[in-house]
């Protein structure tokens, strides 16, 4: 009971079927549900960059703004080809319906496990990346950093249970001010640069170390595909059609186009500036605090973008509590997860889904020490899974269907598919080492789970079937009591057997000869005129001499029942359990798997 | 089945009542048998005496002969005091049995409790000293002693309930060899002495360190009280006088002098020689295996002696694990324990009370880190409780009894019980801050415990009790059938019902019109002409609607009941539950604590 008011106080109150409502979103308010996401990562793409190029040495540096470019070009890309997946679903199409309509069960299976990886790293990532925004602005903070993520994701994980919706008014504010001060921060600091107010940037920590590398293909390779982060998130348009206001696919095609040109903007303005004003990845202070620092010299507007920054980060935290309850509803729908996922608790929620991610990703944070770094790795690879699946689907999607300019859309999606695999190789390869190995041998795991359960729920569904019920003959059931002594609790079973059958039997097993007479003495004055059977222990066991007498009665027939009613007083308080052989639970331990058996327990309420 | 099959090869096979059997023992075999644990405790009582004494210094080391004199003269005083218990109790005299005969229950209730503190703390301190005995002779294996004393632990308790007797046979060998190869170690550690072939003693480590105690009264009785631990186990005899040979009581009082006497002359040797030969107190080293390696220089004989000791103190250790069980059975019968501990397990034995007793001695040996001093002021206390509370029974035995010579027996118990009372009252003020206090604290608590649990066992008989029982009204069962859909699982179940009752009803919680209809449809073909009773919940909680269903028949009257059938499927594997809501579960949670309602599961069982 304790446990449902402190289910109460932090879920609140169930809330009627009848309520579920659906709100349509305009363009400015669906631009601010949907942008947060894909928007929080140039908080630390930048930064994974410069991570990479560092290692060849401060003097690498200069080579992120080429790479920020060719980003840049792959994020208009890829936003090319998801207008074409709008077009095509306009009632929302996630990478793991368009797959599974496309190229078949299989393939999109891939894309639902790596979808659901996905989400939960979007978390992980995010809410760390947002702890690292705070703990630059507060570097005593540092310390306690995986138990601030650990507590912020608990908070995430209880707004969602109390059923968060993702209302526009929640999200607009955040995000709107996100993208006003970056877009301030970034004017201010181009315009600083380029009149040379500049803050002198501190003595650049050059050392040539031992072992320091030269700037290969490979490192330039994995450069890229760590600032490819910064991609994360931009097919959330494409996947929340459904909620635009009508006409719904033209406004997502638009809101999208809007998305992709902010992001590319905000990420190629932190990426020039960061190397204009001299900012190198360090542990304590991330790349963005060091910017806003440099160009502001600290102050309230400093505080500000790193407030706003965090925000953003636990916003897109947030989505992923809508996106993976959604997937594993759909999961759970088609039979691949277990059906728990499919039901709706008392707020409306996906309750489930919500817990498993929160638990996920508070583990993560754990695990990985609440470093944004440790985790990227692992994270883009199912992004571009997803990506690559989802636009290959859709070029299979125009070659069947056609329709007008099918042509140009088909090469579109072709070209994304083929730009997004490549990158997902490229990912894979450079940082297999790093983490992502973790991610492509857990796909194919999760993969076989899915087939598993399924096969599973056939076969259930297969024995349970009434196709072809052929009514076997009527039960014969035969009730057995079973004593150890005669008293109110065993009294009140026998009425209650009574009361279900006309041909009761009470059975004891004989430990000591002297108690069989006592309790056949009681027997004859209280035992109902029910017949005993008196069941011979010569080792003192309780249930082998009764589950001898049990096989023979079921050898009687296949029609046979036996109903085993053991009458058992439940004490007034938990302790005083102790204090007594817990035979009714012994016996139903041991005929749990036996078919034809039924137990019962017959409780008799002690009041002290 | 896996764990069964352990527990096979563990424990062995069942035993047949019928085997039961009792060995009678020659005065020669009960010596064996019952000298083990006083015997044993020549091993540490002199090293407790000098621990305290080197306090002050090495000087203060000689002090220890009139000390060990002073705790001979009291084991003669408490062996002619118990022989006067062997005359009263032929059937031997427990302190718990024979305080409470004479005391009452309160008084019988602390002994009880101060005894089962003692046969646990008798197991560590005996194991412990039984690995330092090891240890000594290799040093190698110092820092594995806690494990080693777990491990012996669980040796001793796994012997035990495959059913180790208390077996002439078994103990003769090594109480013998022992008392055979400490004399010769005596012996021959005197005449070497008297001839002056002194092995030279190393250099004395007499520091005159900064916080040296001098002399004190207070030191003296701390000393003294160490010692004491001497006389653990010399109350074994008049406990087991039942299993000697007739006479019994006769034979019983001869080998309890003969006990004595070995006891003291073994104790005050070892003291006398400790001090000559040099022997002092340290980590690694025990004072007998110092003095050894002094008398034999090493070699075969030195080992020898370790063996011979580390084999009797492990003896000792098994003695409680029949002492303890058997309390534990006569407490259990009185009701002053959970009635688990009055029953015999498979092999005969009291299981659960040797598996209590070796996980809390090793729990002991962990906790102190195996070290025998740290053990060792917990020790005295307990039994010096048992030996007052016992003596004091047999004065007021003599007063009511009266009977030949009962005016000087009286004298000698009284005097007994003078004398230990104030060795327990010295025990218990100069050991108080080092671990005395525990068992001071922990005995009344023990006795609250077992009059809570003997008030509880009352007021179970009485609440259950037949006396004045008057029949109420026939019961008026209604039958329901919770079902969520209608397949082979359900049907089964809706069978089961009628062969029970002949008025069964069918009741579904409605989440979702349409799956209502569906079910409906289904009922009409398949249902066997049971009325289908349909729940509405708008909050989409399976249990609500339905509590407030029964909740409405039990309002019916007290002579109403509710039997509610949850069809169950048992899938083929355990993970496969995992796919499956727990509906069953949660149900019968609800249902639990609820009057009047019976629970009843039909289980069908899936194949695949």
């Amino acid at each position: 009971m304790k446990l449902h008011a402190l289910k109460l106080f932090f879920v609140g109150r169930p809330i009627p079927t009848a309520q579920a409502r659906h709100e349509r979103l305009t363009k400015r308010s669906a631009l601010a549900v949907f942008a947060s996401d894909a928007l929080s990562s140039v908080a630390y793409a930048t930064e994974e960059i410069l991570l990479v190029l560092v290692l060849a040495g401060v003097g690498a540096l200069v080579v992120s703004i080429p790479i920020g470019i060719a980003i840049s070009v792959l994020i208009a890309i890829v936003v090319s080809s998801y207008r074409q997946t709008i077009r095509a679903y306009p009632q929302g199409g996630g990478a793991y319906i368009v797959t599974k309509d496309n190229l078949g069960t299989m393939a999109g299976l891939i894309a639902g496990a790596a979808l659901l990886i996905d989400y939960v790293l979007t978390v992980a990532v995010s809410v760390a990346a947002g702890i690292a925004a705070l703990t630059s602005a507060f570097p005593a903070l540092f310390a306690y950093r995986i138990w601030l993520g650990v507590l912020c994701i608990a908070a995430i994980t209880t707004a969602n249970l109390r059923g968060l919706r993702e209302s526009g008014r929640l999200f607009a504010a955040p995000t709107y001010l996100f993208i006003v001060s970056f877009a301030g921060m970034l004017v201010y600091g181009f315009v600083r640069w380029m009149f040379g107010w500049e803050t002198p940037a501190p003595p650049a920590p050059e050392v040539v170390a031992e072992g320091m590398q030269s700037v290969s293909v490979f490192l330039l390779l994995r450069a890229f595909a760590s600032g490819c982060t910064a991609l994360t998130g931009v097919e959330a348009v494409s996947d929340g059609v459904g909620a635009f206001k009508p006409n719904e696919a033209r406004n997502a095609r638009i809101v999208l186009v809007w998305l992709g040109a902010i992001l590319i903007t905000l990420f190629m303005g932190i990426t020039f500036l960061a190397h204009h004003y001299g900012a190198v990845p360090r542990v304590e202070e991330t790349v963005v605090s060091q910017l806003a620092r440099r160009v502001f010299g600290g102050g309230l507007l400093y505080y500000e973008i790193q407030a706003v920054t965090m925000l953003i980060l636990i916003l897109a935290a947030n989505t992923s509590f809508s996106d993976f309850p959604r997937l594993a509803f759909f999961l759970a729908r088609d039979g691949f997860i277990p059906r728990q996922f499919g039901t709706r608790g008392d707020r409306l929620v996906f309750s489930n889904g919500i817990l498993i991610l929160g638990g996920l990703a508070a583990l993560l944070i754990v695990i990985f020490g609440g470093d944004t770094h440790a985790l990227i790795p692992l994270y883009a690879v199912g992004v571009f899974i997803s990506f690559t699946l989802s636009q290959s689907s859709m070029v299979r999607h125009w070659l069947r269907v056609r329709g007008v300019g099918w042509g140009w859309r088909c090469a579109l999606n072709g070209l994304g598919a083929t730009v997004t695999g490549v990158v997902m190789i490229v990912i894979a390869a450079t940082k297999f080492t790093h983490g992502a190995w973790l991610v492509v041998l857990l796909i194919p795991l999760l993969v076989a789970a899915f087939m598993t359960v399924h096969r599973h729920y056939a076969d259930v569904a297969q024995q349970l079937s009434m196709e072809g019920y052929d009514p076997p003959p009527p039960i014969q059931n035969t009730v057995l009591v079973l004593v150890g002594d005669l008293h109110k609790g065993v009294e009140a079973a026998l009425r209650y057997a009574q009361s279900i059958s006309p041909s009761v039997k009470g059975v004891y097993v004989e430990l000591d000869p002297e108690k069989t007479r006592r309790l056949e003495e009681k027997w004859g004055k209280w035992g109902l005129g029910i017949p005993l059977v008196v069941l011979n222990s010569p080792y003192r066991s309780l249930l082998g001499p009764f589950l001898d007498y049990l096989d023979h009665l079921l050898a009687l027939g296949e029609n046979h029942m036996v109903t085993i009613i053991i009458p058992e007083f439940i004490p007034s308080r938990w302790w005083q359990h102790l204090l007594h052989n817990q035979t009714a639970l012994l016996v139903k331990g041991a005929l749990l798997f036996r078919e034809r058996v039924v137990v019962v327990d017959v409780p008799f309420h002690l009041k002290r």
